[in-house]
């Protein structure tokens, strides 16, 4: 087998001097972008400019590496070559090895200073004040809906978007005992239940399916009684001492969360961009939809819509709005420019590229 | 400033281009050597080439990219093209999002399938039952000692040892309220105390200094008593719902936890490998100091000695050292079979290379 294996590797040897001495090459270079960009104190990192160097090397991958594993690799090269000119701090919803920290390295590649908070609060006053160059929060959780704080700190600071990351949440069941002898129930948040429906009903559909606020709640009931299943994450299983009986129950192996990166930067189009706005109306009927007569008639897509009731201030509810498109776009533009005009309330939250 | 990056920003993307073509092509590479290894049932995984390619490229760097990111990069290209022959299956002791995982990612990169367990029997049993490929199980932690479950379980099962890996660790001074209002104590593992003394000296000399079993012990009596403040990871202090006072408050910041990559696999030479053995000897005085004089005699430099009471079997103590080189240089195999003839009981974990 070593004859057959060591020309083979010999090449592969030669291949790598290649591309390290390309690395250098283009660290090289991004040392000079580094240098332009101080002389005129512009950011090093460009959201778009990355999304679209991943989006290029997907497209002209000639295989046979999958596109996805590609971009990875493309990743730490970008994010090696940026931390030459300056380490970007990024903070987050601590503490180290969560979801959010696994959202931060999606985005910025693994050369960053981290620096993990207490809070979703907490983040964003480190991002308001410039400890960290940016924030990374959670926005939208599958198993939990919208993720409330978040979305009021959106409007009450100074901070915007740019840049989203959905990462992969995986649901486990989970028992005091990691056996289901004895089960007669099984607890967590609706939303966790219908995306685990199918399955459910194929391994234990006899089990009483008990809608819970939460899935640590539901975690915390499966801790205090044995006759209790809890689909939740797996930390939180840990955290409340569960046994996996089964990991991975999820109907959709693509059940994601959305995570916002918030800060200063206006990103530039990427080519593949989402806008998110805060709109309000005064609470007459017809009002909503009125209110977003001009998106359609621009053709302007609405992707997501939530509504939320105001804790603060004189309406009843913000609404949250993403869209397709990027405010530089003349579409887009125009249709947000009326629509300002009709709204009692209006707020961009910020233009960025697509998650991968 | 658009004018002067643009010429740049082309040069880049020309570098990006030829980088991907060489990555397609150091695939195919891969593929055909996945070819000639089928042919033979060869492992996929050889750490000790993966281990020469890393410390190769870090040796041949030009710069300006630190030799540490450009590991960063390889690891990642090669756990692609890796994938492209098998993806290898990893047991590690879960959740999701924990250092062990953090361990799985440095050792193989990111394009792994990850097996998640309960417990660090747990990952020995699969890694023995060939449901996983490797392990990955925590050896010694610079806070808390060896980890003693682990290294029982190396000498009652099958599995050898094919590497390791490092994990820089934090320790972070937390309280119930975030704050070290009415703090009169501060409590920590001795060795977590240690750590942190001269961090302690200068900030909070006056406190009492009070050692208890764990660090996660600590992390228990501050959840419950708002005069003690504990010195823990911040993932200890999330689960308990301390806030941090401060983070990183070790003396030195390379602090770091210790895993082993356990399986099958007799991993071959890399030219900068590790040994690790148990013995154990008849209780009697100077037994100890004879049984290792082959390793001086044959200049094998002893790197860890650790001595842990035996629960089963004749002996009253277990010995686990580490040794530089690997078994199959002439040195070490001379000493080893010197240790192995006055040793009572002898037995080669592995030789694997150094982490890096």
């Amino acid at each position: 087998m070593t004859d057959k294996l060591t020309p083979l590797r010999v090449q592969i040897d030669s291949i790598d001097a290649q591309i390290l001495d390309l690395l250098s090459r283009r660290a090289r270079l991004a040392q000079e972008v580094g240098h332009v960009k101080a002389e005129t104190h512009a950011p090093v990192f460009r959201p778009e400019r990355e999304a679209q160097v991943l989006r290029g090397v997907a497209e002209r991958n000639p295989g046979p590496l999958p596109a996805r594993e590609v971009q990875t690799i493309f990743r730490e090269i970008m994010s090696a070559c940026r931390a030459l000119e300056k380490r970007v701090t990024v903070a987050f919803l601590g503490p180290s090895g969560t979801f959010s920290e696994q959202a931060v390295f999606q985005q910025f590649g693994s050369a960053v200073e981290c620096l993990p908070c207490v809070s979703i609060d907490e983040v964003f006053r480190a991002t308001e004040a410039g400890t960290a160059d940016f924030g990374v929060v959670p926005v939208e959780n599958s198993s939990e809906g919208a993720v409330n704080r978040t979305l009021d700190l959106m409007l009450a600071t100074t901070t915007i978007i740019s840049g989203e990351v959905a990462i992969a949440v995986h649901h486990s069941l989970m028992t005091r005992t990691g056996n289901m002898d004895g089960v007669t129930v099984v607890a967590a948040h609706s939303q966790a239940l219908a995306q685990c429906q199918v399955w459910l009903n194929q391994h234990y559909p006899q089990l009483e399916r008990r809608a819970v606020a939460s899935n640590a709640e539901a975690a915390v009931m499966a801790s205090n009684d044995a006759s209790v299943a809890a689909i939740a994450s797996e930390m939180a299983g840990e955290q409340y001492k569960l046994g996996v009986v089964q990991a991975h129950i999820q109907d959709d192996p693509h059940n994601r969360t959305r995570f916002a990166v918030i800060g200063h930067l206006q990103t530039n189009p990427s080519g593949s961009d989402q806008t998110s706005l805060v709109l309000a109306v005064p609470n007459k009927a017809g009002a909503v939809y009125n209110l977003l007569a001009p998106l359609a008639r621009h053709g302007v897509s609405m992707t997501r819509f939530e509504s939320r009731p105001a804790r603060i201030g004189t309406w009843e509810y913000y609404f949250y709005v993403d869209i397709e498109g990027h405010v530089h776009q003349a579409a887009v533009a125009s249709a947000l420019a009326e629509l300002k005009d009709n709204a009692a309330f209006f707020k961009v939250l910020g233009s960025y590229p697509l998650s991968l």
